[in-house]
């Protein structure tokens, strides 16, 4: 047992870091001012500044630390590449710029693993690249998505096609101009058995009959230019080629895609709960009530240690289900990765809502940045399946331990 | 004991809620509809229905229900008002539809307790006439105000006048253009003791000096038109005439206006956890997953549950609260008061959470508007004192019971 | 609205709470030394002091308060006998001494309700004279009771008698040598539809074939003399005419029993919750740490304050149900009743946990009551039903407002 | 980054669960009946089974593993340590079997690291042999212990002897005639800073003036012939030699002991969860209620999961400080062990909670060990300092890292 980052991990922390401190702090800020610039009606346009650090960071090697295979980049373990994952949790613009970012990171994942050479070619290597973006349409308005089998979309061959029928929407990073690709699931089968209806299919964002027909604000934030889109696919065609793995595979890619793309949000969901416990902290250090500091008021103590205490918890056990997935495989790893997937955004919303309970009215508006994440870590709970289907997934492996009934 | 409403209680909530069925909720979708049309250089103008509305509930007689003196209404006492607050927190436009919105009640309750007849002709006429809203300026972004002895907004006696500067912050309804007057907390004297060195001054809203800065969003919500503001007051000059009560008497202002002003929040409050609970019931007996209706899973019948109990119990400690204003007066009920000030906002977001968490994607946007209360029911926990002030005050009580060291 | 207790009211809280500073609280002192007395080969013997008390208060009139019918005592409405129950539950004898005690209460209510005459005059008269005392052999441990159609217990008739099989446990009360009489569930014909299978049949205790195998601790505590036993009743042969009501009106009985004696639990749950209160904040009161006495660390200002709210809003809603039972009947009462059920011993139990925490180690031993009376609400939270069953109950009023499905 | 057990780990860890399997299971089904054999009187006899089992243990080299330094026994790290002391926490008679259980472990340690070869000698070999027990006296009945410079007991030199007086209780063993020797923690000089008043004095259990007063139960378990006892010194005097350090070094001792103690309860907390939850997946899985199994009613999946997610997380926290003490020494890990501290208890007294819950009235009473569990661990949350003193300490160093005015 050891729990000491590896040397190899240290480094790219400590480049990262560097990294952070020298170029994406400020322009984070460069981000937000540039956004405010292009006004109300430019909301959905991206900043220049993004481009700019992307080419530094490419430039650096700090590109695509994501994926372990040293096929598309440094090819850190996920153990190792953890620890450099909360770290760009800290800072919102960050997981871009390193082009280790939702959703690009799952659909890249599901190229690598399904894609055709064709397939990888045109979509994954652009993607790889940092020169286009993407998205993954999963969720239905109509049913309750948390049971994937309710999914409507039809996809229906008709000759060398396929023709896409259907409405999508918490399609992130579909606002972003950048988004050229969007990978979408449906049914090529409605007779088929319950888990071999699905298929995966790739749609350009530009084919006819895709129309996004509006942006989902979390809370009162439209995450423009990223931006959370509802979108109707009418009529949708496509050449066949752009079929994932084939029909009634669509399950199988799920589950592929699922795990590493659920622990990077983990991650990255312990350093924004870090830095929500350092602005707790230094607010409650600054100003005084009742005749003290209020960080001498024994409530904060407690709410702080467990602050502390949860984090490092957390932390933990993100760590292990990432160990788990480079040593006995991302299947394997598959209840770690549903725990941490309640766990974690738990953790920083209780963190969260402390420290904005601590910093008084600053709290819940924009000048700290707590209530946005704790808007965008509520979503959470629900993106890829919400607590009750992971806690149902983990409780079944425990009634398995005990009986061959369950 | 007697848990039923009194007969003119129903006969209220009979005529406001036929009156909200026939107007008010068509009403609120009118008013998003023109606010919306407004574009995004227009969300700080009133849409027009409002006003509209306000002519018909005034011609009703439903107008200014919130205040037991009969001068100024129609004299409900405060348990009668209860439920009638309860229903119009039911819908977001409904309690200023019917002139018994915040912060005018608090201010009107000022004018109305501590005004010179000059001033209430001046400033509370307008505001039961409807004609006008106003602001209360208390809250300061440089310290704690959860202590309300750091306030550092400064007032100067200048011959025949008072001169303010300080810096203002979560000035809430100062948006509005139909804003026109300010009640101010400051300092007019920092050498007398800790409890008489603040005053309350009346600041027209267009006095020279008054820059209004920026406004103050709330998890995303900019609230518009009402808004947030923070508000700088730079040699701002106003007649001796409008220090209200003598210089000294801010706290014993606040005091006085802060019983009612809590008490009706935490009504609405319970309002909007019924409709909470409601919007979560309705969605979860039209979903499947898994093979059933999401209704029939017990974690759900716990949740169902724990939140009709919760909301049960804060109404019935709201009602007490205001039965006791009504039979033992308001200072009289302070402790009580200061319970539903933590508990009603605390059962409200805990039922919002579960609701959005049962609605999943659609829980955090905009389309149930759950998100918006819990974001604006959060503030809550902040607003007029943090929870952490009235546990304080509760505890005190508890403590001095069996002490007179306490 | 008034959430004044009655004049009557008022007038048995003096009168039972002069006599319990008179009687009880020293009595409860006695009660236990003369217990300890007995040693442990006596723990199953009664001390004297208690039958002492009961005729005092029978003397004076506080007695048999528990029943709204004149015919059986003074005929307290519910909503006065409620703050009276409240009282009692601050002393471990005083139910008793009232002749206010479970299982008594639902019992005699039973033989009310659905006795004979002769039922009444065997076994009614003298519970209301306090002469024998009665158990409810309800419970089974083979199977899960929550849901009350697994009962197996076998009620057979043969010729003239009924013969019963069945193993009971969480037999309350049946401990003490003065338990006379048990009211039995079974079934009596296992073809007939769910809720029709079930039947109540009065037993003797020292019918032939009962068989006391052991007593059940709760947590460590015996709760001698009255004790939880679990019975075996093999063959038990009782008359035909000991059947109450009818054959397979079991349920019935049982929803006319379960309503009264859950509120009586709850009241008392409350008053055991206050004692927990006043024995943290005394404790708070006298003790230092790190320079201040406890009571100024401001995470007990929270603690104290949590446990004010929360048994004032328990207390309310304890206080409504009960005034509904005598305004609309048990029936309609029936989701505050389950209300209460879950949430006062819930809110108790986390008072004395907190309680517990105040005193330190002093807390988990006898020596302020505090652990015992945490063992003994732990179990509210399973008998008569789990919490989990009445969430159920309470879920289902909700989810029918607004469907016909569910 | 590994998180595997190490060989050595898995070898003890196979070795002992052999040996638990083969005899300590059983072992404590027999001690219970020699136990109960003894009959009331007998309850403070040791049953003869546990000396036989440690024999056993001991000839196999499952013998003193608790301490890392090899000269004491086989030398396991704290973190090959950790896994196995989690196993003892299975059952309640393994941690002694071992010769690995509290107080005896920490009192070894401060004999190992502070004593003189004559005190070791004496005292500390015989420990480590087996051959006799040890209680710690540390708490007081009339200052609040959680601040350790309340301490009353007085230590006053004499000519040769020190002199002592003073008053502690839960002294856990020391109701164990095996047990030989106290450690007795007092104050040598009240004028001295606060640190420096206090030292540690060795007292043999028979001196004359120790006095046990009574025993202390746990929520009515009396966890005899352990037991946690009263214990009066009344001018018990011992040699100078019998001074632990020095005087005015009895702070210094007390850090150096609670380290491991605490951690090591910590190990064998989560054993307890595991096995709480073992228990409640079991009994989930053969019951019905409401026409299906208890286990697939979604609350239980949902309490199941919570439980899994926290005894892992739980489980990582303590491995983390273990391997900390390890690697950068037990200061330096010191906020890990208070964080483990607060999280090991928590978490298992919630999963224990679930599992009493999930047992129905079986759950509150003797049959599965839940309450007697919970019982004990509900006493961790106050022993070796309560949780609001390990808080204060965790958030001390998170206000330090942005200050250095905390």
């Amino acid at each position: 047992m050891d729990f000491a980052y590896s040397a190899r991990c240290n480094d790219y922390l400590a480049r990262v870091g560097a990294f952070m401190d020298k170029h994406v702090y400020e322009g984070d800020e460069i981000y937000e001012r540039q956004h405010q610039a292009f006004g109300p009606e430019g909301r959905w346009k991206v900043p220049p500044i993004i481009e700019e650090l992307k080419a530094k960071a490419k430039a650096e090697g700090l590109w695509n630390m994501f994926h372990p295979n040293p096929k598309f980049g440094p090819g850190l373990s996920n153990a190792d590449y953890a620890p450099v994952a909360e770290l760009t949790g800290r800072c919102h613009i960050a997981p871009e710029v390193f082009n280790c970012a939702a959703p690009d990171t799952g659909n890249m994942e599901v190229l690598m693993k399904y894609g055709t050479p064709a397939q990888q070619e045109e979509w994954l290597q652009p993607l790889l690249d940092g020169k286009i973006r993407s998205a993954f349409l999963m969720t239905e308005p109509q049913v309750a998505s948390s049971d994937a089998t309710n999914i409507e979309t039809d996809i229906r061959r008709d000759g060398g096609d396929y023709v896409i029928n259907g409405r999508k929407w918490w399609s992130s990073g579909a606002g972003d101009p950048r988004c050229k690709i969007y990978i979408v699931m449906g049914k090529t089968d409605k007779t088929a058995p319950t888990h071999a209806q699905q298929s995966m299919i790739l749609v350009p964002a530009n084919a006819k009959g895709v129309k996004i027909v509006r942006h989902l604000p979390v809370f009162g934030y439209d995450d423009a230019p990223h931006g959370h889109m509802e979108i109707v696919l009418e009529n949708v065609r496509v050449p066949k080629e752009n079929m994932l793995l084939g029909e009634g595979r669509g399950f199988e890619i799920a589950q592929g895609r699922l795990g590493p793309g659920r622990i990077h949000h983990c991650m990255r969901t312990i350093g924004a709960a870090e830095v929500a416990l350092e602005k707790m902290v230094k607010r409650l250090l600054t100003r005084e009530a009742f005749g003290k500091p209020i960080y001498k008021h024994s409530i904060w103590e407690q709410r702080v240690a467990e602050a502390r205490i949860d984090i490092e918890m957390a932390r933990l056990l993100t760590l292990k289900a990432a160990w788990m997935m480079d040593t006995v495989g991302n299947k394997a790893a598959q209840a770690e990765i549903a725990m941490i997937k309640v766990a974690a955004p738990r953790v920083a919303l209780r963190v969260l809502d402390d420290a904005i309970q601590a910093h008084g009215g600053a709290g819940v508006t924009t000048d700290f940045g707590l209530a946005r994440a704790y808007a965008s870590l509520r979503t959470l709970r629900l993106a890829d399946g919400p607590d009750e289907v992971h806690c149902r997934a983990i409780s079944k492996v425990e009634f398995k331990k005990h009986s061959n009934a369950a």
